[in-house]
């Protein structure tokens, strides 16, 4: 039987799109990358997922899963012409355990929802990327995502206890456990950041994290952004793990306030948006440290919103940074590197040359907490040459950040954007490791192919000779 | 040229030990199991691991990596024949950064030992298992060991970075990064808790973590087991995450107190020990929630210590437990098992069942906050049929644990002792996806064989036919 035939016997005709709007709409993420769609299914349960990669793996034909698409590295395109799972309808919280503080979700529940539901037992889910109020736990556990506040909580790796996926043979397995250290190996963190090369995450077992009993957010202005950097590294240095330290450079803060209008001042050069949380002393104590650190780099404006109404207003506007780009510009590229903290300044003014000397329209705003940068450029893709000009300039930056003793990518992903860099910060021997795990959960290669490892990663025998 | 002679040219004499008396002594760990060692060799550098790694397997030869030899499941045991790989002389700290709060160390570095070097910073190392004056980080990387302060912290794998491993080829390759989110797959993890099943770790990316500005000790005697068992549950369920939450039963109370005399109620049926950190005011509420809690259980005795001293005196008796049991007998087996706190009070009843059963000395002491239960067997190996009846009870003991929802191995590891019972937990199929990435690593099966998984582990091809 044919391959559609086939999944339509399975799922029903509503639930396997083929035609061609459908394949164009669900060939793409929110990145720039498209792809080529041969059918786009929407399973309601694990079992469906077996079952349709085992009629994909009899037809040959790869297998790649989405969540909301909110990705902006590739890993949902399907690069290879392939099966599109789309997992959006396996979106039910299955189980929450208030004692334990933990919930069985599906991959599909939306991000913010999950803590929308967990919120009157005082608890949420920490991980909050920008796109929380869109993309699924599924999509989190699949990149390992980050968010503001990953700074003091730790990406989605430490918020997953375990994962239900299925195999590339169609196997339904469990990975991880509620138990705090599980016999064998730890499976449950390859699953994670996996982006869907291992297998389809079916379920996933969260952590829930304590409401935090006080809160304070503050946004302080500065001349210059070297100045919100400096504050940054003094707050680190001083001891105080804040909730959260996000900066947002002077184009970015002129095309929030004009988007959203939360009183973010337009005239300085960088804006500091920090938020420390606890205790009432403690939130106290925090705020007068972030204070007196800030005031050794020439503040403009130092606000402290204590009430959730003013604290909504400000985190309004780093929440909307990237809906307001697109007042500025039609298409944008955001960049997700890592760079020491004490390297920030430096790597930040080696990016603003690069975009200057590409004639780019840059915004910035980052996890600078974390050292997690996030330029942004701002760009017309019918213009001619324009792609081209921008990728060379990400190239660039993401070399920059790398020299500096930093990293790839912060939270996005690789997908099939970045496997080609993985050269840079991954030895031949290293990425032969992950090639080979790789291949112990994926011998025929079907699983998401071109994503995450570059070709050829899977270059030596088991004697170390080059094939 | 044979192996001892290639093996004494690559490191000379003094570094190769294989007279009799050298081979017994490094047959052991500090379980029961005894294997056969080849030789013990003690490298200096990851360069020389790797050496001996290639020299091993020209001629066939199964590795086995050890740090001190404090496990307890026959991990560092060579249960073939094999060489083993000491890895007490790769002991140097090698580099600490105080503002990122991190330290790449040696795998031969003591635990205890770290905690002390980094104790002028105001930092310690978090995973503090019972045998933290003798252990190394590399064992603790290993087993991913846990301890009485893992119920706030986590086990040692929320401490580890990255790891330099030397593979099976003998390649030396790194995974993980000090980056939040690691490009690519976590492999990371993997190596956290494999046992010197993937390769031999030769440097750790450690995290450090804050000392806190205050702390208090608790020490609360209660007249049955079940009261101290409800007010750990009471205590959890209040919302409140103690930084450690140890029982001790009247058995192990007694044995403490006339080994250490530290003052603990000796007529007593548990003790509870309660430690709280956090600024002054939260670890004063902390007190006072977890005394309440206490009351409401018929506490017979209810002290709190606020002084280094004090505080040193209640600690002093939990963490001399094991050395205390060498006066009740000249030998002990000492269970790892996980159950869920709720229900902690039924399965302690059942294990005491099975206890006096077997007519076995049993002396109790757990991490009641992570419901990880350490029941201890006191026996003598010399009396005919003992042994036999220590196993037999102690399979029973870790059957109702895991009918409880529990788990096989809390913090020790599963080594050669418990990979039998891994069917207890995994299906054949979870199994299976173990091999599989171990298979990965080590291909022909060198590293640490006969270790963690049970034989037949590998076996559906990848078709998923049962091989």
């Amino acid at each position: 039987m044919p391959l559609i035939e086939e999944l339509v016997a399975l799922l029903g005709p509503t639930s396997v799109r083929h035609h061609p709007l459908d394949r164009a709409v669900f060939s793409k993420d929110a990145g720039i990358l498209k792809g080529e769609v041969i059918a786009a299914v929407l399973p309601e349960t694990a079992q469906e997922v077996a079952a349709i990669v085992r009629i994909a793996r009899r037809h040959d034909v790869p297998i790649v899963p989405r969540g909301a698409g909110t990705g902006l590295a590739g890993g949902a395109v399907p690069v290879d012409p392939g099966l599109l799972i789309v997992l959006t309808r396996l979106n039910r919280v299955h189980e929450v355990d208030e004692i334990g503080r933990t919930a069985w979700v599906g991959p599909g529940v939306i991000n913010l929802d999950l803590s929308r539901q967990v919120e009157p037992l005082g608890l949420h889910f920490a991980p909050d990327p920008s796109s929380q109020q869109a993309c699924t736990i599924g999509g989190n556990v699949a990149t390992n995502a980050g968010g503001p506040h990953c700074l003091a909580d730790g990406t989605t790796v430490a918020h997953v206890l375990a994962v239900e996926f299925v195999t590339a043979e169609g196997d339904i397995v469990t990975v991880g456990s509620e138990a705090p250290d599980q016999p064998g190996l730890d499976l449950r963190a390859v699953l994670v950041g996996s982006e869907g090369t291992l297998g389809i995450i079916t379920k996933v077992l969260v952590r829930l994290t304590e409401n935090a009993p006080d809160v304070a957010t503050m946004l302080i202005g500065f001349p210059t952004i070297e100045g919100a950097a400096a504050t940054v590294s003094g707050i680190i240095a001083s001891g105080l793990i804040p909730a959260a330290l996000e900066i947002m450079d002077q184009p970015m803060v002129e095309a929030v306030e004009n988007f959203v209008h939360a009183g973010y001042p337009t005239d300085a050069g960088a804006v500091l948006l920090a938020e420390v949380t606890g205790t009432s002393e403690s939130v106290a104590a925090g705020v007068e440290i972030i204070r007196s650190v800030a005031e050794r780099h020439a503040p403009t404006d130092v606000r402290v919103a204590t009430d959730d109404a003013e604290r909504a207003i400000l985190w309004k506007g780093r929440k909307s940074a990237f809906g307001a780009v697109a007042q500025v510009a039609p298409d944008y590229y955001l960049h997700d590197t890592v760079v020491p903290r004490t390297a920030l300044v430096e790597v930040m003014s080696k990016i603003y040359e690069i975009g200057d000397r590409y004639d780019l329209t840059m915004l910035n705003v980052f996890h600078a907490g974390d050292g997690n940068l996030h330029p942004l450029v701002a760009f017309d893709s019918k213009e001619p040459g324009m792609l081209e000009k921008v990728q060379a300039a990400a190239r660039e930056m993401v070399e920059v950040s790398i020299d500096a003793g930093g990293s790839l990518s912060g939270e996005h992903g690789i997908g099939h954007e970045k496997r080609d860099l993985m050269h840079l910060v991954f030895s031949d021997v290293d990425l032969d490791a992950q090639a080979r795990v790789r291949e112990a959960f994926d011998e025929a290669g079907m699983m998401n192919p071109s994503k995450v490892l570059p070709e050829g990663s899977r270059c030596f025998d088991a004697s170390g000779v080059r094939l």
